[in-house]
């Protein structure tokens, strides 16, 4: 969300939300009890990243991050739902998940065969993306989207804990580097989570 | 799928997919491997239910299914991701997957904790449709929508295997009967899963 609204230029205050303390006025904010949460200033409560995203395209159409025809938007769509939903599963809850966020949130061990899953799956969705990047200039065609913003902030997460293998996918990497060194993606690389120290390469462009 | 091409009054031809033996000209048009996915008499191809709905929206708005400002079209989308995200992991997988799925696919025995946490979360969700449906006709509003497609679609599933307890909501039964009086919704009344036999009440609109 950050990403995609500092591409549109949008300003905004960000708050920091501990959704396992199930807050009953966040609650009320958004029933599901997850982030994201955009609440505009007339009001207007907004949850769920791509209910937010579908919503920015609508009222702020100045800058498109969709597409310009029905088939370019449903592509977008397509690839955004591929990361949030496809490789969240198969790669970054198996990752990021046990190893990062378990720890942080205090719950439990991180479950091996899971790790092992996502180290193996990884693989073939920075081939895919290499696959993309090939015919296209970004993932879902000629223009930055919020496909790319979707690939990049997974990966962003993985690379932070230095499981991102770069080395053996040199296509994937080089739209990465392009999608770094834009500046909508620098507060994401500034970010530090409490008593995890980001791999060394992190915050380079050049990596 | 069917029940929103049906209320759009657009026709169509189905084709049984099974996806788990992978075709690989099927996964040409959707490398993701899963239904639904749509053909368009030009050719153009769409993946993903959420994306070919959107879809449908743009091309062929004269019935609209969505809403008619972005506020109203966020809360559609919001609902249908909680039925069709939150709703499924919650419930349609414990029950479905593990009662139905499971043996149709000869994937080993239900898990019993799974159906248990199915049983118990379907009351929570039966009381929101309750909720929602106190304030408003419809559940994202006063007219009917995605998100009661995607709610009665998640429920008439779990309702094939007679593990809605109806009984205990009121609301939601009433709303559930409205959607399955429509013409819309007749065909998937009509179908069968080999090998299990539905609820007595399934086809009944007075149930």
């Amino acid at each position: 969300m950050r990403i995609a609204l500092a591409e549109k230029k949008l300003d905004f205050e960000q708050r920091i939300e501990k959704v396992w303390e199930r807050r009953t006025e966040f609650l009320a904010l958004n029933p599901a009890g997850d982030v994201p949460v955009l609440v505009e200033a007339d009001g207007t409560t907004l949850a769920n990243s791509q209910v937010i995203c579908e919503y920015l395209e609508e009222v702020y159409p100045e800058i498109n991050l969709l597409g310009f025809d029905p088939a370019q938007r449903a592509e977008t769509r397509r690839l955004v739902s591929w990361f949030d939903v496809k490789f969240n599963r198969e790669v970054t809850d198996n990752l990021v998940g046990e190893k990062l966020m378990k720890r942080f949130l205090k719950l439990g061990e991180p479950h091996g065969p899971s790790i092992r899953a996502g180290h193996a799956n990884i693989h073939y969705h920075l081939d895919y993306i290499g696959f993309l990047t090939e015919k296209r200039r970004w993932l879902a065609g000629e223009n930055f989207s919020l496909a790319d913003v979707a690939a990049a902030s997974h990966l962003s997460a993985i690379d932070y804990i230095g499981d991102v293998p770069w080395d053996e996918h040199q296509a994937a990497r080089e739209w990465y580097a392009r999608v770094k060194s834009r500046p909508s993606f620098q507060p994401l690389l500034e970010d530090r989570i409490p008593g995890f120290t980001p791999v060394g390469h992190y915050e380079n462009v050049d990596f």
